[in-house]
């Protein structure tokens, strides 16, 4: 296989997503860092080489380049139990991976963000509005999950998918974005069972 | 095949990309249609049977429902040239499905909404205060489409695939948000290049 790297910046959930897919196959990974506080993925030279978008992560597959952390997960699972083989589930398992990135990330990501890594006093005035509102859309993107999970170990199938492990990444940290996980068990018994699959990293390791 | 039906609003930009794969693929559609202006996605009925996230698009599939616009794409076009075999270029092509629902279509769709279907006049304090942001995002998203199409014709590969109509579907129309299309000149031949493939269908089809 041509040597993999990922661009990253480690605590962000969507980096992880790409480390944990790789640890959950046993397929190394190089990682390099960027501190995006300190706008290391906005240089000219990475907007150049490596993310046009000045996002991380950004896997690194030889020469070329596949910014988009689900994208990447894609790439790292293909032909492997982590993507369903039958046509609706492996569709069924994209749609969960779509809700996590429309529904999910721009809600309890970047409450994340904003409350335990910026900090509420540096936000602008326009960010500190928007904070209700993604409050209610985190906690209906969580609710809908529970409602999911209620008789059901894994999003699709019978066993883990891309689809959990997207979502796993920052539904397991929403307590740093102010989300209370004790109202949603059936999407703590999911994360415990995440958390047990073989292979299984932490965000911090 | 199963008999499909597209739960739908006829506006959106995101059933119309699961309407223009269909037509490229030949696939009949049934379209059943649902005032989002009235709440009609939000009743329980709908919330129950169709889309417990209340939202359209969704493609039924026999008796099964699968909602996001771009899993339902994804599911039409199974095993079709609309999605590359290539491993990498498969993960390309998804890469900027999920560009397209994080840094697209939140900016660019949102704002033809609140403009063209609300009206200003409508919207919240909390939504008229995100209007300049969202203008400032969708431009970079369409400034980086038109880079990235600056030496190809489509986003993938040497034809079209999904990644194309996902992005077609709210890039054409991004006028009716504010958008000047003629800043972009790479993305406005892409735009004339997906209206001439076989078989192609407007969005007011």
């Amino acid at each position: 296989m041509e040597k993999l790297i990922l661009h990253e910046y480690a605590p962000s959930g969507n980096c992880y997503k790409i480390r944990l897919t790789a640890a959950l196959l046993g397929v190394p990974l190089e990682r390099r860092h960027y501190d995006i506080m300190r706008g290391e993925t906005r240089t000219a030279a990475f907007l150049a080489e490596v993310n046009a978008n000045g996002r991380i992560p950004t896997l690194q597959i030889g020469e070329r380049f596949l910014p988009e952390s689900n994208a990447a997960c894609w790439w790292l699972a293909h032909d492997t139990a982590l993507i369903p083989g039958d046509r609706f589930d492996q569709a069924d398992m994209l749609r969960w991976m779509f809700f996590e990135q429309y529904n999910h990330e721009p809600n309890i990501a970047t409450l994340r963000f904003w409350k335990a890594m910026v900090g509420e006093e540096r936000l602008s005035d326009t960010q500190r509005a928007q904070i209700p509102a993604r409050q209610v859309a985190g906690e209906a993107a969580l609710a809908l999950m529970d409602d999911h999970l209620s008789d059901r170990c894994f999003f699709v199938g019978e066993r883990v998918s891309l689809a959990d492990i997207c979502l796993y990444a920052y539904t397991h940290v929403a307590d740093e974005g102010g989300f209370d996980l004790k109202r949603w068990p059936a999407v703590q018994r999911w994360i415990a069972a995440v958390a047990a699959t073989p292979g299984y990293v932490a965000l911090a390791d």
